[in-house]
């Protein structure tokens, strides 16, 4: 089987790579010319140029560019692909690509691996990143059986856990346990900075564990805070509300002195933590 | 030197088996006869009981209490006191301790190490658990000068790094830092929880690392959380206001599509997060 690989960034990279150890022939296609080199060099795929016609023989193609170019590089490669070749991608919303993908190529089904870490680019491409990480399918009405399950055993292949369900669904989860992360997260760090500066530069001493990690996701890659936004924008909006309600009434909780309600809350939260983790 | 704690739980616990090993002669107090057996057979203390009279040897006295217990463990104990004891404690906040503790004792010092872990109980206690930690220490007028030298060389012995001010930013700095921290993240853990079944089971599913960052102080100790909101509660308003109206302006910029502005934000928040770590 021929596996095509488009984008080869941190997930692109590390996908080839993995797939390469296993004895695929992987295709590494990017728009530079010098990603083409290492990948080659470093042997994290069998063939790589700019070029996208190089994919015409592939088999199977995973699109790893971000999400704002995953359409129109569907569009660019289709010139080349008999019309039995299936595509996947690896965007991290599913309802704006999903539908719109399925209406350029029947072959199409979507893919969400949730992996990654702090770093980006080829250079940082690892083997083992996809292991037990969980990965969302989401095929839509009428994709045909046969790519839904050969897009399952790539994914397999790597290490991850499958799971399958609607764009929508998808995207309704993951406003929940990323993509509001992110926002809630970030608007600490943008409120802390705007505490005046004898506050803030002590509060900057004393920040430890618990500050870092509630900022973590905050301060992490702005393009793909902003990509999580734009795309997933309308369930990110419906989380983002019932958070703000939330906090209003928690705030109001504690103005009011309502410090049973307060425990109440507070040890719900405890307890219910375990069932995300 | 003869050195009270009253207290011993996790941090309590933790100090006196540090002190004891550096050579000290420590005098462990708790209200339960089982934690004071536990104390002297794992040589956490010199000598072990729940008598408050036993403290009156001691040269400097380290309240390990829950907040709430301070200052009346304070009022308990100084009748047993030569005028010239030392006593400090490690409330996580200050200015509903710091001024009225003086008012009590002379020679109070209020003090917060900021260590810790998510194990409760003398159980847990670790001699390292100070190495490294800020540790305030917040004299307010007229705090006897000899008293400040005392306190801040017993949390430099057991390695913590000494910060000094006031009470006021303290509290401000640690709402920022930790009280709002807890707030904001226990808010997500409740939010979520609301979300329909299908939508929320699928989440947990996926739920990773990042969710497990941004969640983790908000699914902590609820007694804990629920004490930083009491005592702290004007600078935590304070701080959840501000955010709350941050948030409001997030939101707005996602609903009118302010792409730049929001890139603008998550960029500075990319940046910023340094800062603090």
């Amino acid at each position: 089987m021929k596996i095509g690989i488009v984008g080869l960034g941190l997930i692109g990279g590390s996908l080839a790579l993995e797939l390469t150890r296993q004895g695929f022939y992987t295709v590494g296609v990017s728009r530079q010319e010098k990603t083409c080199c290492l990948a080659l060099e470093k042997s994290i795929v069998c063939e790589s140029g700019v070029d996208l016609q190089l994919l015409g023989k592939c088999n199977l193609i995973i699109i790893c560019t971000p999400i704002k170019f995953i359409l129109s590089t569907i569009e660019n490669i289709i010139p080349y692909l008999p019309p039995e070749t299936i595509i996947t991608d690896v965007g991290s919303v599913k309802g704006a690509i999903a539908l719109p993908a399925r209406e350029l190529w029947k072959n199409f089904v979507g893919s969400h691996p949730m992996a990654g870490n702090a770093n980006q680019g080829i250079e940082f491409a690892e083997s083992g990143l996809f292991n037990n990480a969980p990965c969302v399918i989401t095929p839509v009405e009428n994709t045909p059986s046969e790519a839904i399950k050969n897009v399952r055993e790539i994914w397999q292949r790597v290490g991850c856990r499958i799971y399958q369900t609607t764009p929508e669904l998808h995207d309704q989860a993951v406003a929940w346990i990323s993509h509001l992360p992110v926002m809630i997260s970030a608007n600490l760090i943008s409120s802390c900075m705007e505490e005046e500066e004898q506050v803030r530069s002590f509060a900057q001493n004393l920040a430890s564990s618990g500050f870092r990690d509630t900022s973590r996701v905050g301060g992490g890659n702005p393009e793909l805070g902003l990509m999580m936004a734009q795309y997933n924008r309308q369930q990110l909006l419906t989380s983002l509300k019932k958070y703000q309600q939330n906090l209003d009434l928690l705030i109001d909780k504690i103005e009011n002195n309502n410090w049973e309600e307060l425990a109440q809350i507070l040890r719900e939260t405890h307890r219910d933590r375990n069932k995300f983790l």
